[in-house]
């Protein structure tokens, strides 16, 4: 499997069996003591601000000696609210409701036995990120809520800030008399010890990696264990017929330009061909004006050669771009027979993250809602709603475009499984 | 990847495009036609019956010819009553509910928008099995249910009964207007087919193998898509102390030995030091009569000693035996100082399938419900309880030994996944 050096194994192999260890104490904790350990964490995180700022400075130094761009230094400084936010989430970790120990669908069985779920953490997981250093926060309080243990592989741009705040997490953690082993940074920034935690299922029961497509693939086709992935977000609008075009226009905007980096801002445009006409220079108007570049199908581009504001922006599309995330201002644009169209189209070209339909037939809701096969289907509501906090999880560990285990916005439960209780009174199987 | 031939590899590439066409079909086919497809097959493997049984000769006479063992050829025929039941399970899994279209969990958020989840099939499935046919319609019938379509990959064993069932299924599938290609059956039996099979996430969403270890284990290790696997069960029953004496013989006696070669069998007995004077001779006593082996630690064998029916029965264990699924006449033995040992050992050398703790102290029933990592932790009941029947799933389609996705008797939600709906009434994110 790997050809890292031995030491590298070594470390990586004690680590697991750490994690593993702490991970049983996790699961047994009470809701109290984990609660106690995130609002030190809270505590610690405001008391040891120029601590932590100093420890930051020393990654950002050598980010800007090395020329990294304003925007990579961006994500990579601890200022004084950037750490108050962090502070503030483990307080909000706190308050969530703890899912562990939840005991559901009890039933009682013609053998006289009652049945049910009880909800239990996964064990261990590992979290491999890239230069934000909050992750190692948000990832160590939903860890303790949700009473795993996580082992955290930062980039070596963030090292000596992620260091600095697993320190913290370790220290609350002792002060609430849980494992410091439960949060676990890997020291040392040799890639060879990612290869190590993607194959160690013994040690480790779930992988979620965070950054670019390039590092989710390779580490999904080379993990020996399961995989939390989040591809791309190729979000669609489909403007229906019948509509709204008031709303149509308003939600189409906002799923598009309210913010162009998001993986749930729309990167794809449908119209019905009854409401093309209608419909598209209205919109063309609203991306002109924001300076939005058009990937036009023949159709669509017809209607809008008619605006002279967007002449500039406009382009024919080209097949790839139907399957183009562009996190930028650019949409691509098609008009399509119908629904049924609509959802083929989707479905053929998406990403399967989060797409909506505008309309005002119910009909044509249900058949959008069922047929489409993306992590979140929505019916009159901007794409941009997908994210855990909007829909109510409290916390997010990440996005799922995979169908298995968790989909869409991973939170709590999303680090849960369910076991089977048996509850009996001494009955035998005939 | 794959070093396959060009042609099982278009074959399979083929196989999968189909299956992938045909489970967009089936996801949104209404109750009543999928439940049609399910009565009809059912009436079809009655109707065929003797050219089912002829198919089926030609494997019998193979398998004799080659001088496999009678149970081989047990496992392997399909006589009036096992058609028979496979038609009675078609009508069961029509008459169990549609989990598909279920919509939970939906809830206003403060923005507006309404936010739930809807259960909705995986896509395709691939399932591996060896010699017993009757896989065929039991994978077939919950594919059809849950909406998904299925990939069959048989053993070579029992292609021709496997050829005439699936056609069978694709005759019903036809006449409930439904895709044939809904239930597809791999056609040869080159190996090289299993891993095309196994390594197409474009088309396959998950699979299923059922068989021994070895299979299982290389089909997780080379597989690129999820996989629902079963590895071993090695059940635990540990006998506490307080304890009702009467009852602990009679569980212990049932999930030792009702059967031996399921895999919810217990394979091994811990016995807590306070009780295990009173306990250990009276099963010892029963075992004896079974002719049971026992593998026993120092403790229990200086117990067990001083009973001379078992004195042929009585061996020392030896540290493999921990790990051991016998599935046969021999139990492993175990005096443990409390619950925290007996905890610590099945969470050790358990296999996270099915343990049971016999008890008349409720706290030690809930910290055993909690603190043991298996798929079904029960409370005074046989470990023989562990199955999809028996905890009312209605159907098996395999038992899970992982945490991951599904957890123990794997039912129809096994086969599906909720995604996230949101209903709007043109919310935008502000």
């Amino acid at each position: 499997m790997s050809s890292a050096p031995t030491s590298i194994h070594e470390l990586m192999t004690d680590i697991g069996r750490r994690a593993r260890a702490a991970s049983r104490d996790m699961a047994r904790a009470e809701t109290a003591r984990k609660d106690r350990a995130l609002l030190t964490l809270a505590a610690i995180l405001r008391a040891q601000r120029q601590a932590l700022q100093q420890a930051n400075g020393l990654d950002v130094e050598a980010a800007r000696q090395a020329g990294q761009p304003p925007a990579f230094i961006d994500r990579l400084l601890l200022g004084d609210k950037v750490l108050e936010q962090m502070a503030a989430s483990c307080e909000q970790v706190a308050a969530l409701p703890d899912p562990i120990g939840e005991m559901s669908e009890l039933r009682s069985r013609p053998s006289g036995i009652t049945v049910g779920r009880m909800r239990v953490p996964l064990g261990v997981f590992g979290m491999i990120f890239e230069s934000r250093p909050n992750v190692t926060i948000e990832a160590a309080s939903l860890a303790i809520k949700s009473g795993n243990a996580v082992i955290l592989r930062g980039g070596s741009e963030a090292i000596h800030s992620n260091r600095a705040l697993a320190a913290c997490v370790q220290q609350a953690l002792q002060q609430a008399a849980l494992p410091a082993d439960a949060v676990q940074l890997v020291p040392v920034t040799e890639r060879a010890a990612v290869g190590e935690l993607i194959t160690m299922p013994r040690y480790v029961d779930v992988i979620i990696p965070r950054g670019g497509k390039g590092l989710i693939e390779r580490i999904s086709a080379e993990a020996r264990v399961p995989v939390i992935k989040h591809l791309d977000g190729n979000c669609h609008v489909y403007v229906d017929s019948p509509v709204d075009l008031d709303m149509a226009v308003a939600v189409t905007d906002n799923a598009k330009t309210q913010r162009y980096s998001p993986c749930n801002a729309a990167e794809s445009l449908l119209v019905a061909a009854d409401s093309a006409a209608a419909f598209l220079p209205r919109i063309g108007e609203v991306f002109a004006a924001k300076g939005v570049e058009m990937r036009c199908c023949a159709q669509s581009l017809a209607l809008l050669r008619q605006l002279p504001a967007a002449a500039a922006l406009l382009r024919e599309a080209r097949e790839e771009d139907w399957i183009t995330e562009y996190l930028a201002p650019i949409i691509s644009i098609k008009v399509v027979a119908d629904l049924e169209e609509a959802i083929a189209h989707i479905n053929r070209y998406g990403s399967q993250h989060t797409d909506t339909i505008l309309t005002t037939d119910h009909r044509h809701a249900m058949r959008f809602l069922r047929e489409v096969d993306s992590a979140a289907v929505m019916v009159n509501a901007s794409t941009r709603f997908s994210d855990g906090f909007e829909f109510g999880l409290g916390a997010e560990i990440g996005i799922s475009t995979d169908k298995f285990h968790a989909r869409g916005p991973v939170g709590l439960e999303g680090l849960t499984s369910r076991k089977w209780v048996v509850l009996g009174d001494g009955q035998l199987r005939h």
